[in-house]
């Protein structure tokens, strides 16, 4: 069930590729996924894949929505699990679609035991997950030699809503804190972070939408950030980021998502 | 100074774009640095851009090598800059490759200061940071619901050789470590891990050259992986992953690098 994942190989049938596909632009797709979207029969996929990158599966491909919202869950984890093994029984090129990576907060690693489980082939093919997606549009390295020497990667609501992190490791000097899907709880977490040590006036960012024409970016500080985000009208998905490096926003910004042309579905369609 | 930078657009003159070229497989490029790579008059590189992602460099296309090593800066910094901003202001498609991603540990952050400081247009293209590639390529979850859910960024050494970590930090439940450019303080990384309260049996995996052809393995413990890496003759660039998550490597590995192919280079330039 172990196969060679060398470049430039086609997709197999009766193989599973569970594909990440980055925080949204779809030119932020790397080449290998681009080109699995190009030739797969079947699609599962997330409510967070853009629709610019559904557009790229070919016509004929079945598309299977398995979105998970917070709330509800569309599908259940073990029926994914199982439509996956039965496309790829019947001799199918599957692809599990999951916006950003599959390894960072995709569980990727869950799907991919039942598949190895069963005996499926599959491969994983690593994405842009939102945290450099975003910083890279955004303006806001994640490290930088002055300023932080570490980044930690969080996710901003659990299961049953609570939030329960390890506030002691994340209160730290020059580390900056990446929360995703914290959008929800913005307002406790700013707070939390003060309450175990953060200094009130630490840059905050909140990102919606990062990489894409509707990216919008809103700086404060943990304790203006959370009136900024409700006054500017955020909604979900967002990324938070917080840290010294928030600040270098100001010089570093580049990106002008209003100005951004929608993607040339076609002219992609044609590097796959 | 600022522009757009939606999807499917050209590179232009007299621009600067800071691609991330990820973690060395040039599958694993995204679509946005494969086209501008296409399209470029000179590229200033490090050490760790594959030799297969330079050969995807027009012919014609000046090629500038800045490479940095741990002992010695082959070309200093604010060379570095100052030659972006020469080749810029001669009209030239400039394009700043560096492996992985350029604001995770890329210093990505300190060369767009001096361009945007005078005046010069840029864009900043994410890539697959080596920490996501290898996880995926070597099968090892860097989030598990069940096992880890927040994951850490650090580097190994730092400018002047020594190793200067928050360890309070870092030791953990319930997270994974991901430590870049560690190899040389592998010893004393793992021993410092257990000294701050690491169970000695906590797993762990050094991954040399994830993603290539020449990907090399070695899982083991705290305890055991210094000497197991010694054992297996692992080099530099490396990568190092501590958490129970690498425990689930035995389940999902599915890379067999040995088996897998060189790059079709050609192949790969067609999709520029």
């Amino acid at each position: 069930m172990r196969r060679p994942g060398g470049p430039g190989r086609a997709a197999e049938p009766g193989t599973v590729y569970l594909v990440g596909t980055g925080p949204g632009d779809p030119d932020l797709l790397t080449v290998k996924a681009m080109r699995l979207i190009g030739q797969a029969d079947v699609a599962l996929y997330d409510n967070l894949v853009s629709r610019e990158i559904m557009a790229l599966l070919p016509e004929a491909a079945e598309r299977v929505y398995v979105g998970k919202q917070r709330a509800r869950h569309a599908v259940r984890q073990e029926e994914i699990n199982a439509l996956l093994v039965e496309h790829a029984r019947r001799g199918k090129r599957v692809l599990r679609l999951k916006a950003g990576d599959p390894f960072v907060f995709g569980r990727g690693g869950e799907e991919i035991e039942t598949l190895t489980a069963q005996g499926i082939a599959f491969e994983v093919v690593p994405g842009i997950t939102a945290a450099l997606g975003v910083a890279a549009y955004a303006g806001i390295p994640l490290t930088h030699r002055d300023y932080a020497q570490s980044c930690v990667f969080v996710t901003g609501n659990l299961r049953d809503g609570t939030i329960d992190l390890d506030w002691d490791a994340l209160v730290r000097p020059r580390q900056t804190v990446v929360i995703y899907m914290g959008f929800a709880n913005l307002p406790a977490l700013c707070a939390s972070l003060v309450a175990h040590g953060t200094a009130a006036t630490m840059p905050a960012a909140i990102v919606q939408q990062g990489t894409t024409p509707d990216q919008k970016v809103v700086t404060g500080t943990l304790e203006s950030l959370p009136e900024l985000a409700r006054a500017a009208g955020l909604a979900p998905p967002t990324l938070i980021i917080v840290g010294e490096v928030v600040r270098l926003r100001e010089r570093l910004s580049w990106f002008e998502p209003g100005e951004a042309a929608q993607p040339p579905v076609d002219a992609l369609r044609s590097t796959a």
